[in-house]
C-alpha cells in the first residue's frame, strides 16, 4: 500500500478508465470528485477491487474512511486506488491494519517508496518532478504511475498520481488534466486491453503562493506545458516497461482526413499482433504494417500510402521499395527504439500513438499471472 | 500453386476482404465477379501479390489470362488468389512455367493435393466434402481453405474454395454464400488481424441436373444449410489450426441488446491479449474476461452479467463465485475444446464466435516468419 498526503486540502482533478464496468475504488472516486477537494490517495496492489459488487464498493469506502479518521478530513478528500487480480474481495483485516502503520511512515521523501508499493508486473518505478516559474512562484510538480499490463487508455489509463503546489481553481485544473491525458496517457498501447481500474488523478493543494489560477492566461499555458510533460514522462515510462516489452515504437500518422481518423489507424497498427511480432522479430515485414492500416476503417487510397521506419522509406505510393531497402530497415528495427510514419491520404489529421512489441516473455507473463 | 477447373462454366459467388487495401487477385476477383461465371480458380501461397500496386494487377490479369488460354475460356471466368509475404511482386517466371505443368495434373482426385499446396504456416489441410438430396438429385459440395493467421475475418476471410454441382442462379448462390460466410467464416478469430486477400469463391457447375434454383424454395433452404455446413466446418478447422493454438474456445454471448452489441462483446473477448494468455496458461483468472467485456463498448449493468466455463458458473450478478469454484474452471480450461458462456443484460441480442488461445508459439511464429 502507498498513501499520498498533502499538508492542507486543495482542489483535485480525476480522469477514469471508460470501461463499462468499472472497479470499485472508480467508482467512489467519481462520487468523491463531485466534492471537489482532495487530501490524500491511498493505493492498494495485488487486489483490483473489481468486480465485487456491493461489498468492494464497502470495503472502498471503509478504507477512506479510515484515512479519513487518522487525517480529521472529511471521506470525500480521500481517494482509494487499487490494482491487481480482477474478482477476490479486498483482505480487509490487512489494510485496516496497514492505514496506521502507513500513516507513521508518510514522509517528505517517501516518494520512491511509495511508487515501488503500487507496483504489480511492472520492472521499474514510475517517478517525474519538475518545476517551472509560473506567476512569480516556484511551481513543483510531482508524479508517480504503474501499469505494464492491461495498458490500452481510453479517456484515462492505469494508475497514475500527480501532486503539484500550484494555486488553481478545480475546474480549471480539471480541464488541463483531461487535456493532458489525451495527449499522453491516451496516446500509449501495450495489449489493447483497456483496464477497469485506470485512474489519472492530480492534487493542487496551493502552498506555492501563486495568485489563484481562475481562467485562461499565460499562466495557465505554463502550467498546462509542465502538466503534460508530467503526464508524458509517467505515459513513456509505462509504454517502455509494458510487459515483455524489448522495443518501444512511434507510429505517427498523417494525411488521414481528421485527428480521429488518424488515431484510429495508429492504434490499428499498435495492437495489431502481427505487427508486434514483427517487431519483436526484428522482421521488416512492413506489409503487416500496410495491412493493419488497411483494416483500420478509414477508406483511402492505395496509391497515397507512404509508410517509413525512421527515415528509410519502406512504402512510396502504395508500392514496397526493393528488397536492398529491407536490409536497411531490419538495421534501423535491431535498436530499441525508432519512429513508424504512415501517410494514409492527402488530409491534415495526424496522431502518434506509442507503443511496444509482443515477445514471449509477455505471454509468459501473462499465462502464469497467477497460477 | 493448386489450379481447381470446373468441366464447364458456372454461377459463381465470392466474398471477399473488408481491407481497405486489398490484394491485387482481390481487386481482379471483384472485377471478374460482375460477369458471373467461373471455370477455374488458380491460387498461390508464398507471395500475397498485395501492396504491388499497378505491376500487381497485371501480373494477376496475366495468370488468369494464362489459364483461360489453356482451357480455352474467356479471362473473366478464371479466378485468382494469392496468399503469403505481403509486398514483394509475383515471381511471374515460376508462375508462367508453372500453369502448364499444372494443367496436366489436374484430376479428380487432386483434392487433397489441391488443400495442400495452399498452405502457408497452417500445419494441417482443411477440406470439406458432403452430399444431399435436393429436389430429387444427388447434390455435393466440396470445399478447400487455407488460414492460421491473419485471421480475423470480416464479410470474408482468408481463401476458402467451395464447389457444387448444384444447378442454382448466380445471384441466389450469391446471397446464400454471404449469408454462409456471416455466420461462419465472419465468427473466428485468431488474431484479431483481418487480411488484405480473404476470399471466399463458391462455383456451382450445375452438373447435378436438379432444376435450376432461383428463388426462395425448400430446396434452397436446404442448399444453404448444406452450404453453412460447409462454410463452418472448413472455418472451424482454420481455427483449430490457429498459429501457435493450443486451445479452441467458444464464447456465446447473450443478453445484448441486438446482435451486432453480442458479437462486439464476444469479439472483443475473443481478442483480448489477456484473455488469450489466460487460456494458454489454463489461468482461471476470469477477471480478465469480465474486463473485455467491461470495455467493449455496449453499455451494461454490472449486476446483470453473468460468466460460465462449460457449465460452471464464474460470475453470477458480476460478483465472482468462491475460491473453490476457480478449480474447477481451472479443470474445464485444460481441456482442449471448450465454451464461455457470458450473459451481459436482458436483451435478446447473442452471438457465437470462435477463438484460440495465444502461445509462445504464436510468437516464435510470427516472429520468424521471414527472418
Amino acid at each position: 500500500m502507498a498513501l499520498i498526503t498533502s499538508a492542507v486540502e486543495g482542489p483535485i482533478a480525476g480522469v477514469f478508465t471508460t470501461n463499462r464496468l468499472p472497479a470499485a475504488p472508480v467508482i467512489l472516486d467519481r462520487l468523491h470528485l463531485r466534492r471537489k477537494v482532495g487530501r490524500a490517495i491511498l493505493i492498494n496492489s495485488g487486489n483490483a477491487n473489481a468486480c465485487t459488487g456491493l461489498q468492494g464498493l464497502r470495503d472502498a469506502e471503509e478504507t477512506a474512511q479510515r484515512v479519513a479518521n487518522q487525517l480529521g478530513c472529511p471521506r470525500h478528500a480521500v481517494y482509494v486506488g487499487s490494482t491487481g487480480i480482477i474478482g477476490p474481495a479486498l483482505p480487509m483485516p490487512f489494510i485496516r491494519k496497514g492505514i496506521p502503520l502507513l500513516m507513521q511512515r508518510v514522509r517528505r521523501s517517501g516518494d520512491r517508496e511509495a511508487a515501488q508499493a503500487i507496483l504489480t508486473t511492472d520492472t521499474k518505478v514510475k517517478e517525474v518532478t519538475l518545476k517551472a516559474c509560473i506567476g512569480g512562484q516556484t511551481i513543483r510538480i510531482g508524479g508517480m504511475a504503474k501499469g505494464s499490463g492491461m495498458i490500452h487508455p481510453d479517456m484515462a489509463t492505469m494508475l497514475a498520481y500527480l501532486t503539484t503546489d500550484i494555486a488553481i481553481d478545480q475546474k480549471v485544473l480539471q480541464t488541463s488534466l483531461q487535456q493532458a491525458v489525451h495527449q499522453t496517457f491516451n496516446c500509449i498501447s501495450v495489449d489493447g486491453d483497456t483496464s477497469t481500474n485506470d485512474t489519472v488523478l492530480c492534487l493542487a493543494n496551493g502552498l506555492a503562493g501563486n495568485q489563484v489560477i481562475r481562467s485562461r492566461s499565460s499562466e495557465l499555458d505554463q502550467f498546462q506545458e509542465l502538466l503534460e510533460k508530467a503526464c508524458r514522462s509517467l505515459a513513456m515510462q509505462i509504454c517502455r516497461d509494458g510487459e515483455g516489452a524489448t522495443k518501444f515504437v512511434e507510429i505517427q500518422v498523417h494525411g488521414a482526413k481528421n485527428h480521429a481518423e488518424a488515431k484510429q489507424v495508429a492504434n490499428t497498427v499498435a495492437t495489431s499482433l502481427l505487427v508486434k511480432t514483427a517487431l519483436f522479430g526484428e522482421d521488416p515485414n512492413w506489409g503487416r504494417v500496410i495491412a493493419a492500416v488497411g483494416r483500420a476503417g478509414p477508406s483511402m487510397r492505395a496509391d497515397t500510402i507512404h509508410l517509413s521506419f525512421n527515415e528509410i522509406v519502406a512504402v512510396k505510393n502504395g508500392e514496397g521499395c526493393c528488397a536492398s531497402i529491407e536490409r536497411r530497415i531490419h538495421r534501423i528495427m535491431r535498436r530499441k527504439t525508432f519512429t513508424m510514419t504512415i501517410t494514409v491520404g492527402k488530409g491534415k489529421g495526424s496522431a502518434t500513438v506509442w507503443t511496444t512489441d509482443l515477445s514471449n516473455d509477455y505471454v509468459n507473463i501473462n499465462a502464469s499471472y497467477r497460477s
